[in-house]
């Protein structure tokens, strides 16, 4: 590929408007743009306009997409009859339009604009472009786990066992996880629920976790990430239409997946606030409210809840998990727990109890009953192996017709990918004392489960030295939300520019320092409210200047639009 | 876990009723039930039916899932309140309960289960079971690349780049993927449409592969396998509803993945029959059959083909191919091409064509207008990979919005899984002459190739031997796919069990042989034919075994039920 086929910029980078719809620039460049993306928006390649047939890459009737309403066929400038498309923005799935996902929406799109152009010289009022916009950890330095790397080589390339330099367990781990796929090699599809000694390993380390409560193997199920298990549940508690159309609780501020996955399978979204001023903590009188404003125009199924928070970083407490599953008995709801930050709690005090144990410990009235999924992955905690996509869900009083229904769906897409599953099972089952690995492995972990909780802290604490920023506490997961106080003459002009105004401090935040944070809208927020979503992650060092510079920006801005 | 805890037969195992339910053994144990499953269906460790309030791990509310049309609460045995679930099989998603996928199937749930008994040390007229379903390359005993699998350990696990016994040329490519990645590991997200130097050369690999034509790393779209892809392609297609359904045409027989997505999405299934007489191929008049007859009742939108095919193993000529596109162009469908099995091409004078090379050769009447989508896998060819989950798709002609449109819809999810983007990079861009690692390639691939080679022939001719049993040239990918005479009694025996004629046969030959094949209903045919398909993946020691077991058991069969 010469450097002059490379398109610098495509439509995956164009800012997207507010009705979904990307801007378009072929007819004049009149249309709205943000960051002066517009102009450039052709291949280096393209041909003139006017000229095709020499041309062969490039199609002439992208010409007509930009326009509604033509002809099934018509003459192109050159006389050459041109072909209406197939599929357009007119003719697509109208579902996957409602679709909105703000972690990789237009900030981030420009984020990598960005870079891009401070690659290639261009000068900016910051040196790099930081990512604070999504829980990726090793993309912001955090260093693999040794243990778990050194099994995954091993089960790529098994000559590897004979090397006298691999550990022992490591080497034992590996050829556990071989002997279960087939033809020893990570290279066949497994099971569709995916490997059965992942399974088991994964349904003992629930045990250890939970106290003793039992858990079978036959209700764990592989998944690609917690997301793909999130969205086969809801795919299952998806039915009905009109009135009875299904509809599942979420919280307000949301991890997106939700909406979005709600959005896709045309259910209704039923959404709940947190309580900003009590640490975003739950309350059970407004659970009952959500549902009760929701049932006048859908059948609520499920009730899902994100423990620790995201993106707000509250724990629940034991008392209002026991809360919420009696609600959910009462109400006949169906829970999802989203438990994928259960390692990650940093505050004194705070606690992670899973649902699954707090459910059983509450008595077979409830453990016998309640119906109950929760996921975890190996993308968060102290690994943060997201690109492995890793993980599991455990289902619980799942009626066994629709459990076989789950395991024909995920039968279709065959397996999840066999190198999460092995890293899914190393997570579950970690160097054990005595075994040659275990003491580096604990350091290693200790180190970044310290280091986060470390960061927590201080995240939490410059940003409250900002007037105008009030930000809770991180207890857990790896984000902080906090509140921020938006002038009402930035709010104008956001809204003369069809924007969120949040999207708008962030969009600005971004061009003028570099940083690239979430607005709230993107998980949704109390009207008239406006946060933005930040990690953790960042090395401390680099957390510091972040913060500093997040603090000069929000008092520059405050400044400029009071 | 103690072994008294393994649940040794599970919901999961049950064989699935023609309708979708699953058999309930619970009521009596008088529903039907093959194989003997029914009897053992509880988990060992579950209570007695009426005890349930010291058994905290067992939902007595299963009891309640038996029966339809159950109260709201109800009281069980013992006293105690029991509700009914919120998720049953009459509440739940009815999309999902249309889909079927036969290849991980009835049939091979049965097979899991006969594996199981024999470890037990059950007594079967067959040592071990043989999984000839499903085309899973590694689990049949097929080596992995070895410069494959040492990248793979050297991204898994970058301290081994200092390892003087790995070739260079594994490092420098394992170096060019780990710079690519955030902060230089596996274990970050990547992109949504995947890793842009993966993208790169997956272009310049189309490129080579098509003979110079174009090829823009922005129509590239990494994918979790193929299957992903082709998913999410229909996904977008999808739309309207009624008469105005959306409908797409697809190849009966087919790849049941198809039919899967297409029962899920609630698309209409246009069926085009394959001509078995004439080795596979594809009349353009029956496609236009097919299509007149849809207009009446749906809005056809796409046209799927598989080339190579599966389950049929027939490779296209470059003429159908030709006519398929014009097809297209004129009846306004985008073309979706799975060309998974593109290095699969056995037969004398057959080569593969791809979707794209042909459009282009076409001129800019065709290749500026028709949408195409084509997919490929680390999955197949000489890899094998299946566990990884890698794959691809290019887009060529897709409308602007759209392609944003799908973006944000991947974007959701993630990333497609990092170790599978990985390996189609290597797929893409193997050992060149000159590299270290090169000639060891080429003869590992060779000698793969070559041995699919000659198992194809082989199984051509020894079904041909074989009265009742006609089987087509098996020019490429990996399956025979026979037609069957099944005796008119065994219709009727099959019919009184409810049972599909070639699932009867499948499953008889299963008890009897170990072998386990899919049979052709799975799939599709036209009606009144029987065919099963067999992938040609055993060691050639073990596949003419296989093969001969399967004639004895066809001569034993037809002498039965004559």
């Amino acid at each position: 590929m010469s450097a002059t086929r490379v398109q610098l910029l495509s439509p995956r980078t164009l800012p997207l408007l507010s009705s979904g719809r990307v801007a378009l620039f072929l007819q004049g460049g009149g249309g709205p743009h943000r960051g002066g993306v517009g102009p450039r928006f052709r291949s280096l390649t393209s041909p003139p306009l006017s000229c095709s047939s020499s041309s062969p890459g490039r199609a002439l009737s992208s010409l007509s997409t930009t326009r509604r309403g033509l002809p099934k066929e018509k003459m192109s400038e050159n006389g050459m009859m041109s072909r209406a498309k197939v599929l357009t923005i007119d003719t697509m799935n109208p579902t996957v339009k409602k679709v909105e996902y703000a972690v990789r929406g237009p900030i981030v799109q420009r984020a990598v604009e960005l870079e891009r152009e401070l690659s290639e010289g261009m000068k900016k009022p910051f040196a790099e472009v930081i990512k604070a916009n999504i829980g990726d950890a090793h993309a912001m330095g955090q260093q693999p786990i040794t243990f778990f790397r050194q099994v995954l080589a091993l089960c790529s390339y098994p000559e590897l066992l004979s090397d006298s330099t691999f550990p022992e367990d490591a080497k034992s781990r590996a050829c556990r996880i071989l002997n279960s796929c087939g033809g020893n090699s990570m290279g066949a599809y497994s099971a569709s629920q995916g490997i059965e000694s992942v399974r088991q390993d994964v349904a003992r380390y629930i045990e250890r976790r939970d106290g003793g409560v039992p858990c079978d193997p036959d209700n764990i199920y592989l998944t690609t990430g917690a997301s793909d298990g999130i969205v086969t549940m809801l795919k299952l508690l998806v039915c009905g239409e009109g009135a009875m159309r299904a509809g599942v609780m979420i919280s307000i501020p949301q991890y997106p997946l939700y909406s979005a996955a709600l959005a896709e399978l045309s259910a209704v979204q039923i959404n709940y606030y947190l309580n900003e001023e009590k640490c975003w903590s739950l309350d059970i009188s407004e659970l009952q409210r959500a549902l009760d404003e929701a049932r006048l125009y859908c059948n609520p199924r499920a009730l899902c809840i994100i423990n620790p928070g995201n993106p707000t970083g509250q724990v629940q407490s034991r008392e209002c998990i026991e809360d919420v599953i009696r609600f959910a008995a009462k109400e006949r709801l169906f829970l999802m727990a989203d438990e994928v930050y259960q390692d990650n709690v940093y505050a004194e005090g705070c606690q992670f109890h899973s649902f699954k144990k707090v459910l059983f410990e509450m008595g077979p009235e409830y453990s016998e009953t309640v119906e109950l999924a929760s996921f975890h992955s190996t993308s968060k905690c102290y690994m943060g192996e997201c690109g492995f996509r890793g993980g599991y869900m455990e289902i619980i009083n799942m009626d066994d017709d629709v459990k076989a229904q789950l395991t024909k769906l995920l039968s279709v897409r065959l397996c999840p990918p066999v190198p999460g599953q092995a890293l899914m099972d190393l997570v579950v089952n970690p160097p054990q004392p005595g075994e040659p690995s275990y003491e580096h492995f604990i350091k290693e972990r200790t180190t970044t489960l310290s280091a986060l909780a470390e960061k927590a802290k201080l995240t939490e604490q410059v940003l409250n030295t900002v007037e105008g920023i009030r930000c809770n506490p991180v207890q857990g997961a790896m984000y902080s939300f906090p509140c921020i106080t938006i002038p009402e003459r930035a709010i104008q002009e956001a809204k003369e520019l069809g924007q969120q105004p949040d999207m708008f401090y962030c969009m600005k935040m971004l061009e003028e320092t570099g940083i690239c944070l979430v607005p709230g809208s993107g998980f949704g927020q109390k009207e008239g409210t406006y946060h933005f979503r930040m990690t953790i992650l960042p090395p401390t060092d680099k957390l510091k200047i972040l913060l500093n510079n997040v603090k000069a920006f929000h008092q520059s801005f405050t400044q400029q639009y009071s």
